[in-house]
C-alpha cells in the first residue's frame, strides 16, 4: 500500500461533507493526488445494497440485517474502489467507515461492538491510517438537523438515537486512540475545517 | 423453543426438492403442524437481498461481499419466519441455512470457515436441531446439472466450483457430527426420500 486511507466520522449534520469538499480543493491545489469517496462510492453492487438499507418502506428490517448489509456494502466499495487507489499512491478521503458502524449498529442499537467487528473482520485488514472525528455535542447537532430535510429512513430516527450514535463514537475513540483523533465540531465550521485541514497535511507529510 | 427446526443440504441437483415436498405431504398426513421453507422464504427484505446475489449482471461481487449478503438475507428469514414458528411449536423444514454458507463461501470461494462463522455469528444462538445432507458423489451430480437449465449466476459455476462444495459439505459434517447427518443421495430418489422421511420422523418422536 503506497497511498494513505484517510476516513471521516460524525454523527448527523456534523458538518463532514463540507469539511471533506473543502480538504479536497486543498489537495487539488497543492497537486496531492487523491480520491474522495463515501461508501457506497457510486459502486453499483454497493449503491443496490444501500438502497435496500435506506428504503423507508423497509421499517421491519433486523438490526443484525441492517449490520450485515453495511458490512456488505463496505466491502465491495473497499475492494472495487479504496484499495486499487492505495495501491496505486492515491490519499483516499473517505466520508464514513467501519467506525461508522461501531457506533450506529453496535452501541446505538445494542448489538455490541464485538459483533459488529466479527460481522466486518474482513475489512480489519485494511483500517484506515487516520480517522477524524468531527465532535460536535449532541443538543447543537440536533438543533442543526431540525433545519435539514428528513429524507431517508436513518433521519427518522428518535432524538435517542442520536444522542446514543454519540456515546458510542465516545467508546469507539477510546477503542482507537492512535488512530482517531477528535476535533471540536462545535465551534463554527469555517474553523473546525481549518483544523482538519491542517491535520490532515501534517499527517500527509509526517 | 417449543418447535423443532430442521434443515436439508446438499448440492446442487442433490434432489432436496422433491425429498421436502414429500416428507411435507407426510406431516400433513399425520397432522403435525409444520412450515417449509428456503432462505429468502418469500421475507420481502430477504428476497431484495437475494435479488442481488443471483442477478447476472452482478458478476463483479466479492466473494466476502456474496458471503455477508448470504448472512444478511438468513438473518432476516430467521428472525421474521423461522423463530416465530419455532417459538408457536411448529417443526421447521428448511432447503439450505449455515451449512451451505459453509460449503459453498467458506470452503469452496476459499473465504474459510472461520470467516464465515464469524460474519453468521449472530446466527450460531439458532443452529438447526436436525440436518440432513443429501450425500450425491459430485459426478453424478454434474450428470443431472446438465439436464437442467441454467438460470442464475451460481448454475453457470465451473465444474471445479461443484465438486469443491461437495468437499466443502464433507467438511461440514465433520464439524457438526452430532447434529448433521449423511443420507445416501446416489441411489434412486424414492429410496433417498422414503430414508429421509424415515430419519425425520424418528427424530421427531425422539
Amino acid at each position: 500500500m503506497k497511498g494513505l486511507f484517510i476516513t471521516f466520522e460524525g454523527g448527523e449534520c456534523s458538518g463532514k461533507t463540507t469539511i471533506i469538499q473543502e480538504l479536497c480543493k486543498t489537495l487539488e491545489e497543492k497537486k496531492i493526488p487523491y480520491i474522495s469517496t463515501r461508501e457506497p462510492g457510486g459502486i453499483d453492487i454497493a449503491e443496490q445494497i444501500r438502497s435496500i438499507i435506506l428504503d423507508v418502506k423497509n421499517k421491519n428490517m433486523t438490526e443484525e440485517t441492517e449490520a450485515l448489509l453495511y458490512a456488505a456494502s463496505r466491502m465491495q466499495h473497499l475492494k472495487e474502489k479504496v484499495i486499487p487507489a492505495l495501491e496505486k499512491g492515491y490519499i483516499v478521503i473517505c466520508d464514513r467507515f467501519l467506525d461508522s458502524s461501531l457506533a450506529y449498529q453496535g452501541y446505538a442499537r445494542h448489538l455490541g461492538m464485538d459483533s459488529i467487528l466479527r460481522i466486518n473482520h474482513f475489512a480489519l485488514n485494511h483500517l484506515p491510517d487516520l480517522t477524524l472525528f468531527i465532535d460536535v455535542e449532541p443538543d447543537i447537532a440536533l438543533k442543526r438537523l431540525e433545519n435539514r430535510k428528513k429524507t431517508d429512513r436513518l433521519d427518522l430516527e428518535s432524538i435517542q438515537f442520536h444522542k446514543d450514535v454519540y456515546q458510542g463514537y465516545l467508546e469507539v475513540c477510546q477503542m482507537y486512540k492512535d488512530r482517531i483523533v477528535k476535533i471540536n465540531g462545535n465551534v463554527e465550521l469555517d474553523v473546525v475545517t481549518k483544523n482538519c485541514i491542517k491535520y490532515v497535511l501534517d499527517f500527509i507529510k509526517r
